[in-house]
C-alpha cells in the first residue's frame, strides 16, 4: 500500500496519460519488480474497464505485439539446423516463446493476479470466435495454467456444513449436474450419508476449482430423486452402507477449460472414503448419458433402427407424454443405450462425452438404470436413463491401459448382452 | 494410502522386477493419472537409493531418452518456414519442449513432489561439471521453477518468537551472512527492534524460500557488531527508531538458483514495515563487499595503485595483523573501495556480486564504513568493510531505469568524492 | 475412548444393574477422577433418557440428598457466633455450600458437559412451577454459571459470511426481535452496511451466547422496516454512515437466564466498529417499547387518561384497523409512550424492560418514532413505536450513576417535553 | 481502546488523583460494567507499582475491608436456625461470601486479568507468612480458580516441534523434575520415541498450565541417563515399543497451588498414546522418591535400623564418595526403600509425596531401580533410587478405592519381599 502510494507520486501522474499500449509496452520493457508490478496493477484496473471492443482491440494487440523475436527464433532454427544439439533446442524452445507470456506472469504477481488472468481467459473464450487467429494467445494461457494448476499444488478440501458460507454459496451457483434448489437441499447434500470434495488452489482460497458430490448407499444406486430426496437421509444408516456413489461432478472455473482434474478428484475422494469408512467395498457413479437423445435425433433419419423401434424412439423424442411404463419403452431404449454407450464413436472413442471421461479413467460400464432421472432435463437429454460405471480399484488400470491403447471399452455382460439387438 | 495399496497388488509385484529405465518408459506412455502417479513415486523412492554414478545415469537418460520429437520438431519448423503464423510458432513451441519437462511436472504431483525435485537440481547442479551438456536438463527444471515459484505465489510471513520451532531451526542452517551463533541469538534477532521476514511457498509450507533480517534504529549503522550485540536492545527504543537497516537477506533453496526473490522481498518488506511502523522514514542495508580483496589481490599485480596504496593493500592482505586504526589504511582502502564499486566492472554491471543485486534494485550507494565488519571472515574478504545502500522509494524506479539502460551506478556526493583518488 | 473402554470391562457390567441413585451416590463418595467422570458419563446418558417425571425425580433427588451437611453447617456457625474471624465466616460459607455444586462441577468435565448442565437448568424452570423449593438447585446451577461465564473468558467475534454456515443457521433460529425470514435476509444482515457481533465462551465453540445485529447509516433511524429492506444495502455507502444502529439484540442460551452480558456486548462492539470505521460517530439503538400496550391496558382502567386519549387508546387496542395516520393518533401515542417511558415505575426503576436495560448501561433515550415498526408484533406490543437510546461515550458513565443512586431516567429535551401532558 | 480513551477524558484526571483505595471503593459501589473494568484496569496498574509494603496492605485491605456484611450474614443465620429449608441454606451461602470474591471476578474480566489474579496469589502466599489471617483472601483466590480451571476447560495439547518456540521455551524455564538443559535437550524430548503433552486453559493460552513428558521405550525404563541420552532416540525403533514411561511431570502455574490437574493429565495422555500407538501396552511411570533420605537421616536417630545398615545409610548420607556398587548397598538401601514406601505415614496415607499422588490415582508400585539416577539431585534426595508406578487400567479404580477407603498400598510381590527385612 505504502509503497504503492510513494510509486504513484512519482510515476502515478505520468501513468494517467499514457495509454494502456504505452504501458504494456513499458512492461515489456522494464526489470524493476515494484515497478512492473505498478504497472501491471495499472493495466488491469484500465482492463477491469474495457468494453467489448477495447477488450477486442487488447487482446489482438497481444497476438500481434507480443509475439515472438523473429530474427532470434530463425537465427535458432538455423542453429539448430546445422547442429541438432540438446542446447540448440532449448535456444528454439525459448525463442518461440511470444513476449505475451512473460506479460501474463506479470499480471499472475498482482493481488487477484491469478483470478484476473482467469476471467480474462473467459472473455478471449468468446473474442476467439470472431478472430481465430486468437487461439494462439489462448494457448499461452492454457500452458500457464497447466503449470501453474499442477495438480500437486492442489488441496482436497471436504466440503460440509461447517464450511464458510460464502463457499457453499458457490456450490449452488456451480453445482451443473442435479440443481441445488436452496440452502435446504444443500444443507442434506453435505450431511450424514453425503460427501462432498472440492479441490482448492492456494492462489484462489475463495474459489473451489473442482468437487464431486457423493452419496453412501447400500448397493448401486439407480436413481437420483431418491438419492436427492427429503427424507432420503432419515431412512439411511451410514454404518450399513457398502457404495460411495459419485452422482455429480462440477467444473467450477471456465477459465480452466483445457485443465482436467476430474480423474484425480474421483480417485483422491475414493481413497478419502476408503481411510475413513472402510466399510464402503464399492465406487461407482449415477451419471447421465448427455449425448443420447442427440444419437436418437440422428438415428430417426438413418436405418439402423427396426420399425418398432423407430415408433418408440419418435414417441419418446415427441416431446408429449408417452408410455414410460412400458416394457417395451423400457426394453428398446435401454437397449439402445448399451449400444450408443459401446458401439457408437467419435474417431476411435465412444460418442458419448461422459463415458469418454470414466471410461478413459478406467471405470467400466456397470448398469443402465431405465429412468434413473425422469426429470425434464433428464428426460430431454437422455431419455431419463442414468448408468453407473464402476471404479473398480483391482482393473482400473488395466481398463485405461485397455482403452486408451486398443480402444477397448470395458463393461458388465449385462451390458454387452443388451447392446447385442 | 488405500488406492496405493491396492493399485501394489495389481501394478506392484511387476514394478519390482523392472528397471527405473522401464518405469520411465510407462511414465512417458500411460496417460492415467492414477497409474501414473503410482509410478512416479516409485521411481522417487528409486532414485532415493541412487548413488553419484547412478544419479549421472539417470540426468544422461533424461537428456538422451526423454527429448524432443525430432521428425515432429522439423516438420513444424517447416510448416513454420512456409508460414509465419501464431499458430506455427506455438506448435515449434511445443515441438521444441522436451519430454522429460512433462517428466518433472508429474513428479510435482507426487507428495512432497516438489522438495524432490528442488533436490534433484541440486544433484544435477553436480553432474553439470562433468557433463555441460546436461544444462539443458537443468534449464527445464528452471523454466518449470520459474513458472511455478512466480511471486504470485508466494506468501510473506513474519518470523518471530511465536514461529514453530522447526521453522526457526531452519533460519540458523540457512544463514548466510552473519552466522546465527545459537537459540538465544536468533531470540534477539526476532524480538523488540529487529524483524524477520520470509517468503514461502504453498507446495513447501515448512521450507522458507528466502528471508531477510532487518534492524530498526536510529540513523544509519554503520557497524555490525553493534546491531548483534547482546544488549543492543535493550537500550534501543522502537519507537525512537527512523531507519529499518536490512542487514542480511539469504536464499534458503540451492534448487532454486535462478530464481530472483530478493529485490522484492525487500520492497515488501518495506511496504510492510512502513505500515506497522510509520515513523520508520528510511530503509537500507548495511551489506558486504563480498569482490573487494579479490579484486584488490588482482590490483597489486597491475599498475593501478601508488605505491603507498600498494604497501597498505599489501599489509591488509597478508592475513597478518596490521594497523586498521591508522588513518592512512582507513583513507586508503575506503578510497579504493568507492573506486572499485563505483568503477570496476564485469561487461557493462559492477564487478561487486552485492552491488549489483542492489543497484540494479535501483538502491543507491550511500556510505562506506570503515570496520564495520572486523570479523575473520569481514577482513578477508571486505578488508572489514561495510557499505550502506539506500532504498529510497522516491527514486528508486529512476536508479534503475538508469542502472539498466545507462548502466549508471547511483551514489552519493561523498561516495564520489572518495572515488576520486 | 480406549481408557473408557476399558474402565467398561471393569466397572461396566456393574453400572448396567445400578440405579441412578447409586450412581449420583458413587459419584459423591468416589475422589479418582477418572473413575468419577466415567460414572458422570453414564449419569448424563441416564438423564438424557429421562421423561419429565423421571427428571422431577432427579432433581427433587439434588435438592433432598445433595444438600448441605447440616452438623457441620451448625458446627460453623457456633464457631462464627464465637467468635467473628474471617476463618470461621469461611468455613460457614464451605459448609453452607450444597454437595450438589460439586456433582455439577464434574459434570462439566464431561464431554459436552457445560451444553449438558445448560440444557438441565432449561428443564429444572419448568419444574420449579411445580416445585419452588427447587429454586435452591437452580440457585446452584446459576452460582456456577455466573463463574464460569465471567466476561474474562467470552471472546468477541464477527459474524460474516465468511462464517461456518452451521453458526450461521443458529442466529436464524435464536434471533428473537426481528425473525430472519431466509439465508437472504441473514446474509443481507451481514454485508455491506451491516454487522453482526455475537459472544463466544470456550466451552461453547458450537453456539454463540448473545449477538447483536447493527446497522451503519447516515443519521439515526427511525423505521426497522427500512433497515431491513432488501435494497437497504445497495443505495447506502459505508463511507458516508456516521451512526451505528443497534437494531437487534437476542440472547441464545436460555439456560444463561441470570447471567447478563448485554451491556458488555454492546460496549465492546461500539469499541469495535470505532477502531474501524472512525467515521461513525454516534451509537444508538432503535428499540421496541415492550410493555407500553400492557400499560396502556392497564390505563383504561384508571383515570389517569383524558377523554380524547381514551378513545384514540380504545382503538389502537381493539385490534382493528385504526387511522394510524391521523395527527391525532400520533400526538397521543407519542406523548403517553414518553410519559410511560420516564415516569412509569416497577420499584425506582423504568416500567418498560427494554428502558430498564439500556438506561441502566448508561444510555440516554433519544426519540420517539411514530410507526418504526409496523408488524403485526410491533403493533401489538408497542403501538408500532420504536425508539433509539442513545449510547454517548461522554455521559454514558455519569448517566449510569444516576440511573443507579438517584433512579433518574436520562432523556433528551424533546422527549421531557412529549411527556408533559 | 477507542471507549477506553474516551473513557479516559471524562475519568480519567478524576483516576489520576485518587487512592487505589478510593478505586477500590467505587469498584465496590458501581454496577456498570464497561466503568467497572476502567477501574479494574486503574488498580490493576497501581497493583503493578506496588513495592512489599503496599502489597501487604493491599491484601490487608482486602481482608479487612471486603469482608461480609455481618448485619445479612446474621440475619441469614436467624433465619436458618428458625427454619433450615434450602433457600435459607442459599441465603448464607450467599452472606458467608466476602466482597472481595466479586472484586476478584471483576479483575479477571480485565485484559491479562486471570494472569493478573495468578500472580497476585503469588505474592499473597509470601505475605500470609507475615499474617496469617489472609490465609482467607486466599481462600477465597483457590475458591475461584477451583472453579475456574475446572477440568472441562482445559485442552490437552501435543507439544512438540512444530510448537510455538516460546512456548518450548517455558518448558525449559518449568521444567521441575530432570532439568532442560537447553534446545538440544528439549528437541530430544518431543521428538522421535519422545512425548510431550500440556494441559492450556483457554484464558492463558500463552501458558501451559502442567505438562507430562513420556518415552515409549521395550519394557520397564530402570534409569533415567538411559532415557535422556543424546544417543537414547538413535537406537530406539517406536514401532518396536510396549510401554509409555512417564518421566516427568511438572505444574507450572503456583498460583494454582491446590488446583490439581496430575493424575487427569496422566490418564488422558494414556488414552491419547493408546489410540494413537495400540502396540503400546504398559503405562509406567519412572519416578523418584524425594522423601527418602529425610527419612533416613531422621531414622539413624530411632531404633529402627539394624547396625550394618546404621553403617551404611551413614555412608550413603555422609555426602562423600562410598562404594554403590556393592551388593550390600544396593540390598540394603532398596529394602529400605520399599519399606518407607510401603509402611512409613503421615497421617495413615505414605509419609512420600510422589507414592501418595501415584498410588491414589490408582497406580501400583512395581519396582525399585537401584541407581536409577546417579545425578547429585537424586543421590542426595532419594539415595539415586528411582521407582516404576504402573497404571494398569484393569485395576487403577480398585487400588484407587482401596486406597481412599482402606489406606491400601498396592504393589508387586517383589516389593513386598524387598520391604520384609
Amino acid at each position: 500500500m505504502a509503497l504503492a502510494k510513494l510509486l504513484d507520486l512519482v510515476t502515478g501522474s505520468a501513468l494517467k496519460k499514457r495509454s494502456w499500449q504505452e504501458i504494456c509496452h513499458d512492461l515489456s520493457r522494464l526489470k524493476d519488480e515494484a515497478s512492473v508490478l505498478r504497472l501491471a496493477e495499472e493495466l488491469l484496473s484500465r482492463y477491469d474497464e474495457f468494453d467489448e471492443d477495447a477488450q477486442f482491440e487488447f487482446f489482438s494487440y497481444l497476438l500481434n505485439e507480443f509475439r515472438v523475436d523473429q530474427q532470434r527464433l530463425e537465427a535458432a532454427i538455423h542453429a539448430y539446423l546445422e547442429e541438432n544439439s540438446p542446447l540448440n533446442v532449448q535456444a528454439i524452445n525459448r525463442a518461440s516463446q511470444p513476449a505475451r507470456r512473460s506479460l501474463f506472469e506479470i499480471i499472475n504477481m498482482c493481488p487477484r493476479g491469478t483470478q484476473h488472468l482467469l476471467e480474462m481467459r473467459v472473455a478471449l473464450k468468446r473474442h476467439i470466435k470472431r478472430e481465430p487467429e486468437l487461439q494462439a494467445v489462448d494457448s499461452d494461457l492454457e500452458t500457464l495454467f497447466l503449470n501453474w494448476f499442477n495438480r500437486g499444488f492442489l488441496t482436497l478440501k471436504k466440503i460440509d456444513w461447517t464450511t464458510p458460507s460464502f463457499i457453499l454459496e458457490k456450490l449452488i451457483k456451480y453445482e451443473a449436474v442435479h440443481e441445488i434448489t436452496g440452502w435446504d437441499d444443500l444443507k442434506r447434500r453435505v450431511s450424514t450419508g453425503r460427501r462432498c470434495y472440492a479441490f482448492f488452489h492456494p492462489a484462489l482460497p475463495d474459489e473451489p476449482i473442482i468437487f464431486v458430490q457423493v452419496a453412501l448407499v447400500k448397493g448401486l444406486a439407480s436413481s437420483i430423486g431418491h438419492l436427492l430426496a427429503e427424507d432420503a437421509q432419515e431412512q439411511m444408516d451410514e454404518g450399513a452402507a457398502d457404495t460411495a456413489i459419485f452422482y455429480s461432478i462440477s467444473n467450477c472455473q471456465q477459465g480452466l477449460v483445457g485443465v482436467a482434474f476430474g480423474d484425480m478428484l474421483i480417485k483422491q475422494v475414493a481413497e478419502r472414503i476408503t481411510r475413513n469408512n472402510p466399510q464402503i467395498r464399492r465406487f461407482a457413479t449415477l451419471s447421465p448419458v448427455p449425448g443420447f437423445n442427440r444419437w436418437l435425433r440422428q438415428s430417426l433419419n438413418g436405418e439402423t433402427l427396426t420399425e418398432e423401434e423407430q415408433t418408440i424412439v419418435e414417441a419418446c423424442l415427441s416431446g408429449e407424454t408417452w408410455d414410460t411404463a412400458a416394457d417395451t419403452s423400457r426394453d428398446t431404449l435401454t437397449s439402445l443405450c448399451a449400444h450408443y454407450l459401446i458401439n457408437e464413436k467419435r474417431g476411435a472413442a465412444p460418442l458419448d462425452p461422459v463415458a469418454r471421461f470414466h471410461l478413459r479413467n478406467g471405470a467400466h460400464l456397470e448398469r443402465i438404470n431405465w429412468l434413473g432421472d425422469p426429470s425434464p432435463k433428464g428426460m430431454r437429454e437422455s431419455s431419463g436413463i442414468l448408468v453407473n460405471y464402476v471404479y473398480d480399484l483391482v482393473t482400473v488400470t488395466k481398463n485405461h491401459e485397455a482403452y486408451v491403447y486398443e480402444n477397448d471399452v470395458a463393461c458388465s455382460s449385462a451390458i454387452t448382452q443388451l447392446a447385442r439387438r
